[in-house]
């Protein structure tokens, strides 16, 4: 390719509505432009990037056995009813009327018409599995579409969905694509990590995130970098902790701590470890004809995790003001268990906790010195409802979890039967018996993937683009392109003879200043650069630059194809 | 690729909707299925057909010096606004607001957004001509939506859009993107004409479609056998006749007709030739005010061409009984211009007649020996309005016309400024002065080019394919597979070296009956088979036969990968 046959739209400073590095850098760089809010034109430049991440997933999921074919974006909403699934939808499913004033919508996803189309294809057990995948332009009407491509309204996504005559080849079909998707975030040359939906252990449950990590990303995760157990924040235990002794032997006491209401300042003005605090989170719980107040008691340097708590209370709400002090006789700030004759849930590292700081129910003052079993009752109920910190012992016993943050790109999820069931997807089994299929679902956001490898790689020059899904994996910059016979004819020649070795490269003669194109090809990412100058020539050599390269290096002129095919196995 | 990791989905029968040859093959091949009323899924065996149509118009855009980009299906509804385009288009076009009431559309085309992205990237003469193309999925809500693929609601299409500095460079770049379709079209195999959108020469006009022809397409086209001319039917110029001497010299004579009210039948009771009489076609043109009778003259034996006559006479209908009997005092069916003093247009062909048989405006009465001069005044209007004929010259002066029917697959247009005036796209000329963007767009049905090679590739047993975009160029069908070890270690061997010989081969492992498998491919279209038994290895050869051969050719196993590539490059 030549940059004069090319399309190259660098810009010095990006839109100031781009929010993160990765939209900033996709924009400044001519990958996208927008359209609409969450709705972006891939530039020549982008579409490379992103047929490069859609080649290398196409090429994995044909290996592993998955067979390719393309449903229709539009669907008939008579199929959301079937399976239920229309009317509990948000308003981010795009639904229309055509001419006849039939209900369609534009599927953001596609269970209902490939089982659809498994359920009139597929009707023995001797046709079993299958596994088909689309690689598709969806449709989600974002509230807040934000972040560019990372969470546009129109994107690209490669959809797959496996079908089954028992749960155990379901199961075979899903560590399938544990690897597959392992292998290709890997090819893709990402730092990544496939995380537990829901325990965290692999294997055993129906669903497994693949993150991209990058400080940006909107999912915290808790890994253990001894092993390969990893889980959103949201989902991962935090196992109880070892009993230490039978409580504590102080005696409580009642402390003035004035405008003390947050329990690191009453940790500091009591001098005591924050680890010794309690705080009491105020809830109401839904029941049936009402709501219950209820307390949440957590270590001082604990954070509530609202999924985990709602497990156990059910629908909750924090409670307001007047609640609070309907309840406990005392706003929030100094509440505390102790006298409270309602219902409590203790998480796992209070209930081993002895000698308790907690609030006294009575402004401006706490309690020191309280022990379950004297000063309150023994809890009732013992559960995790906190979040995990980093150091907090790995649930898979093999070392303390870690605290990252990841970008989802892939999810691979155990369906079961749930859509097989409601549109009647069965096969006759072996014993000519109708079997409800089991069936499995596995995405990858494609266009994501381009914004997720920029949030991991980039420099305050710009992309630092793996070699893999780079838009170019060398640019050839010619010094004085136009005046030079020499430099045309060497540069020339070099892009044929890397072609020709089926390397991916552009040669820049567009003639700018060789600064200026520098930046852009820096700015834009692209792996390797070579630059062909009179002076070099004269000594028979190119000049190569890796992109994260602090110094150049001279190399012979009739080796730089052998040199760069090296650098790209390597 | 192994039939046993791939899905074939056969049927014996089409639905019964499937109107048309491809329609119901694309659906017993199990090509495609069908989702709701002209939107499809694209079955593995089909999208392999599609995605060879895709790669090869990708192939030959690109070596065109067009730029791959991919623009937003979804488009803000306001860019039509500014165009003027958005309160034009019927209800094919899918308006829907988003989540926040913002209104949308799903382009059919997307001359706005692209002439959006150009008049915010390119500001310079020196950045142009861009030529910028994609390949997308696209939907047009057609009223009546049939013949599967071929007029379907969603479908894939490339569609490009050149910018240009002056008219004269947008005229290059339409010669180019002219030979380019042809060597797209020649390269997928298939027969095709390209057709004038309006006067029929190539090269001074600003439109051409390409065709497909086929005895089942929807356009009438006239062409030339012996030059390039080729025009749609309604638009092929019927060119002015020789004036053959002064008229007749006959005198006019009344003679009863009765009960006869077509030309045919008065020629026939008449025992006169049909090219001898003359039909009045009674219309009413629409006038500021009101309407106007016209009444239009024909040859017995030629057909209003209703187009050309709109170019005459203005918007018009045909008129009413009540209205021609109170214009001439006679129902249809005797009328004639003798005795009208109103508006007469009479066709080139009819200007030169003498002699002419015609109406008497008397019930049951026609004329005979009418001659204009004479009898009537010498016509006012002559134009060319009726549709030419096989046999009429064709309008290049290099032989005569002939009829055949066309599939339109692609279709080249020069916009001028239209969109680049009504969005502002401009760029500053070598003078620094601001200039409106000369526009021309291309575009190519890809999915409907699947069901164009059908239409012209087909027999009684099925497809035949161009090996092009065939699914497979080779299919290997082994007898007794599960049993013969002989034969499956041939077959695999046979399948790996055309895999390594770069021949996309599928092996029909699916131990069917060998009847079974042989429907099976060439329902599907396969051009080249390969059968693998033992009692031809016992020779040490495999047999081969091509889809439309009518004998099998014994081939030895050593030389069959060489003989299937000179098969495959010739």
């Amino acid at each position: 390719m030549r940059a004069s046959q090319f399309f190259i739209a660098t810009l010095k400073e990006a839109p100031s509505d781009a929010e993160i590095v990765s939209h900033k850098l996709m924009l400044r760089a001519g990958l996208i432009r927008r359209l609409a809010g969450g709705i972006y034109t891939w530039m020549p430049m982008g579409l490379r990037v992103l047929r490069k991440v859609e080649n290398i997933v196409r090429e994995e999921m044909n290996r592993a056995g998955a067979v390719e074919l393309l449903m229709p974006a539009v669907q008939p909403f008579e199929l959301w009813e079937e399976s239920g699934r229309g009317p509990k939808y948000g308003p981010e499913l795009l639904r229309f009327k055509d001419r006849h004033q039939r209900d369609f919508v534009i599927g953001p996803t596609h269970e209902e018409v490939i089982t659809d189309v498994v359920r009139r294809e597929v009707k023995s057990y001797r046709q079993l599995p299958r596994h088909f995948y689309q690689v598709q332009t969806k449709f989600r009407d974002e509230i807040r579409p934000r972040f560019g491509v990372m969470r546009g309204r129109e994107f690209l996504m490669k959809d797959g969905y496996s079908f089954h005559a028992s749960f155990a080849d379901l199961e075979r079909e899903y560590r399938n694509m544990y690897e597959t998707y392992s292998r290709i975030f890997s090819r893709l040359g990402l730092k990544f990590r496939a995380v537990a939906a829901d325990t965290g252990a692999i294997g055993g449950t129906g669903s497994h995130e693949f993150h991209v990590l990058a400080d940006s990303g909107e999912d915290a995760i808790a890994f253990c970098p001894t092993s390969d157990y990893a889980a959103n924040v949201e989902l991962a235990e935090a196992i109880a902790p070892q009993k230490v002794g039978a409580g504590g032997t102080a005696t409580m006491e009642k402390k003035a701590t004035p405008n003390k209401t947050k329990c690191e300042d009453v940790a500091a003005f009591l001098g005591l470890p924050l680890t010794q605090t309690v705080k009491a989170i105020a809830v109401m719980a839904e029941k049936e004809g009402g709501s219950e107040f209820v307390l949440l008691l957590l270590r001082g340097d604990h954070d509530l995790n609202e999924i985990k708590a709602q497990k156990v209370v059910g629908t909750f709400r924090f409670a307001r003001d007047e609640e609070i002090v309907e309840a406990l006789g005392c706003k929030a700030g100094y509440i505390g268990a102790v006298g409270f004759a309602g219902r409590v849930v203790v998480d796992r590292s209070v209930a081993v906790m002895g000698d308790m700081v907690c609030g006294a129910n009575e402004e401006g003052f706490h309690l020191t010195g309280v022990n379950f079993g004297r000063d309150l009752p023994q809890p009732a109920t013992v559960a995790d409802i906190r979040n995990v910190l980093a150091g907090d012992p790995s649930p898979d016993g093999a070392g303390v979890l870690d605290l990252c943050r990841g970008i989802e790109v892939g999810h691979i999820f155990q369906l079961r039967t749930k859509y097989a069931e409601a549109l009647k997807c069965t096969f006759l089994d072996e014993q000519g018996k109708d079997q409800v299929m089991e069936m499995g679902c596995y995405g990858i956001g494609v266009s994501r993937i381009v914004g997720a490898a920029i949030e991991q790689g980039y420099d305050e020059r710009g992309i630092i683009f793996p070699a893999g899904i780079a838009p170019f994996a060398v640019v050839i910059v010619p010094m004085n392109y136009a005046k030079s016979e020499v430099v045309r004819t060497a540069a020339v020649a070099l892009l044929d003879q890397l072609l020709a070795a089926g390397i991916d490269a552009i040669l820049d003669d567009r003639d700018e200043r060789p600064g200026s194109m520098f930046a852009d090809w820096e700015l834009i990412g692209v792996p390797h650069r070579v630059v062909v100058g009179e002076r070099g020539l004269k000594e028979g050599k190119l000049e190569y630059k890796g992109r994260t390269d602090t110094e150049a290096t001279m190399i012979a002129a009739g080796e730089m194809t052998a040199f760069l095919q090296t650098k790209l196995c390597g």
